[in-house]
């Protein structure tokens, strides 16, 4: 009998408890042992709750009690989150997390503590919510050498360019919708402005490449900035925007990562992922490109992958899984100004000064287009040089085609 | 320094011994020791090969070699392969497989050898290739109960169906057109058939629901009864014509599976799996539907994925990892013509019968359709009603509607 504590009763933190009650004979069974709910930590109480009675609000029950070997952090953020995994840790107990924000930025040290104490810090539900990720690139994709890895990494997101896309709705139409369903938070800034995503991405880098991106390295552009005429042009390039999250190898020892909004040809399989659904591509030298695709949000979804952790937890207590990285060398994070594209350019200015800058490009355009202003497609640049050859022009939108 | 040998010395096996060449480093990385081959076993000489002088014809020599402590075996069959593998196991060796025919058919016997020998019998490249696919629902997917797993399971026959439907081949010049690039075998018997993707389908349906489906019940039809003109049709109703293996749980202790063409809604991911790609869903209760994408088939994609469990057998040594399935009870696989789908229906007929026997349907028309002949879809039945109610018509072709 395997005995766990859950640390915030949120979203995630009930689901996981819910996940654990309903599914206890085939967790068991993968388990090899019973997994059983010993406290659950929140400030507030829940009268009335199935879980009531393991609510408790003292950190120290369970850190000093020797019974519980797993500990689930679900309360996000890098405050008393950090606190309580290092406490954890050091008190012996594996921790289990969904708080992309304590991985991306503090993963490196908890794994570090993990490795001393021979515990698990294990994380899959941090990035694609339930779609298996982590689990897949560390151990699946072992014998390749991982050269990029990128996708729709935040459903909010995913879904307002969805509505603004299948149904003509504005930014702030599908944003609104969005809050009202549940899939955007009442302060959406860190999904609309790609904060979220930069995190993943980070983790996804840190793991492909072996080495630590910092998240504050990560230049992220969120959707704010795309309109429904930047939907319209896209369509007329047989594309769709999706804001990606993207990490590349640039070099033997050079590695770059960056949030922002893409043309994603119609043709592709990335494309496709509408909604609030999640798709991550990895591309390794033996294997080719592979995706993987599922909700990457939600409270069932995101405790499938936490209750998966905890049961190879489980049956790995003192047993440490292979999740690590190491710290990186300077010069290592490269800007991603540096990478070059084909690029879509939404732009008031002239025939002549974009012939000037660009030669010839792909003029795209539509009924109900505005007058003062010209779409084209570019051929390969990389951004500073963009935005050189577009200085002397009132430039709308500059999105970065994926091909 | 991990010992291992390679039995088979073709296509895939060939292409296990460059991966662990070309990326030792991040192998010896991740498996925290070096991996080396010692033996490559196969009847044949390769004069010139790089791996010439490891190759050996007497599978005794690795059986009685205590260095060796992973057998990878890349001969495919049930004939010595089944020896070789019990033999290595016996001898205390875990054993890597890409046999999917083998392992549909005699894994639960081997696993349990190797489970009374506390040794590991891995094989993530029998089903979906380079994709990880059995790792993530053996383990990533743990926390769930899976209800249903269905999915593109063969490249040969996907990009057969895409050149139909991108190009307007014929199945004929589709088929030329892939053995002439490598994507089919001479004989194609086993790939046009359905009785690849039936053995993967029950390789899924044994780790889905954990109970042992015989590959000799699994009804397999294949794609030589699609035409041109259902692929048309198809296109009519907004759709796909794609061959899917699918397994269901159907009751609490009864399950199902079966291999056939389905029509794809051109709205759903799955149809965007195009070419010689595979896409595999698993819907799980907490997590809901996710889908694996990549290369089926092929060298390196296949020895990505041997060579990522070779990683994990060296790391594993005496510590088996928990692949694993029971014998099924009697009564537990049920026939798939009981399973209920929309269909569609192509037959010459008289819009009469077809009334009598369906009311209101869906007819579908195509510019230059035979004349003698109508095409719909149908409401909900389950195929012993399909075949009753089609009974006086000229049926040409029958295939579900995936919902």
């Amino acid at each position: 009998m395997a005995k766990i504590a859950i640390c915030g009763y949120g979203i995630v933190g009930s689901g996981v408890a819910e996940v654990i009650a309903e599914n206890a004979d085939s967790i068991a069974k993968n388990a090899a042992e019973d997994v059983s709910i010993k406290y659950i930590l929140d400030s507030r109480d829940f009268p009335g709750d199935p879980f009531e009675e393991y609510i408790i609000h003292d950190f120290s029950i369970i850190e000093n009690d020797p019974e519980i070997s797993v500990v689930i952090e679900t309360i996000g953020g890098v405050g008393i989150a950090y606190e309580f995994t290092k406490r954890a840790l050091k008190s012996g107990k594996s921790v289990v997390s969904s708080n992309k924000e304590l991985v991306a930025t503090k993963g490196h040290e908890l794994i570090a503590i993990a490795k001393e104490k021979n515990l698990n810090y294990l994380f899959e539900a941090s990035v694609g919510g339930g779609i298996p990720i982590i689990r897949p690139i560390t151990q699946c994709l072992a014998a390749n050498k991982i050269d990029e890895v990128y996708g729709i990494l935040n459903g909010t997101t995913n879904y307002i360019l969805t509505e603004m896309i299948q149904n003509d709705a504005s930014f702030e139409d599908a944003l609104l919708e969005a809050q009202a369903k549940g899939f955007a938070e009442k302060d959406p800034t860190a999904d609309i402005e790609g904060h979220d995503a930069a995190r993943k991405i980070c983790i996804l880098a840190d793991l492909c490449f072996g080495k630590h991106v910092n998240p504050a390295d990560v230049k992220a552009q969120g959707i704010k900035g795309v309109s429904s005429a930047d939907v319209e042009y896209a369509k007329r390039l047989n594309c769709k925007i999706k804001l990606l999250g993207r990490a590349i190898r640039t070099g033997r020892d050079t590695a770059t990562a960056y949030v922002s909004p893409h043309l994603v040809s119609k043709s592709s399989l990335l494309s496709n992922v509408d909604g609030v659904m999640n798709g991550i591509v990895v591309h390794g030298n033996a294997l080719g490109d592979t995706m993987f695709y599922g909700a990457g949000a939600g409270k069932r979804p995101t405790a499938s992958a936490v209750v998966a952790d905890v049961i190879d937890a489980v049956k790995h207590v003192k047993a440490r899984k292979y999740l690590d990285w190491d710290d990186a060398p300077d010069g290592y994070f490269t800007d991603s100004s540096y990478l070059a594209s084909r690029w879509y350019v939404r732009a008031a200015t002239s025939l002549q000064q974009i012939g000037w800058a660009f030669g010839k490009v792909n003029f795209v355009s539509y009924t109900g287009a505005a007058a003062d202003e010209y779409a084209f497609a570019t051929e390969v640049n990389d951004e500073n040089t963009m935005r050189k050859l577009t200085s002397g022009m009132t430039v709308r939108s500059m999105f970065r085609i994926l091909d």
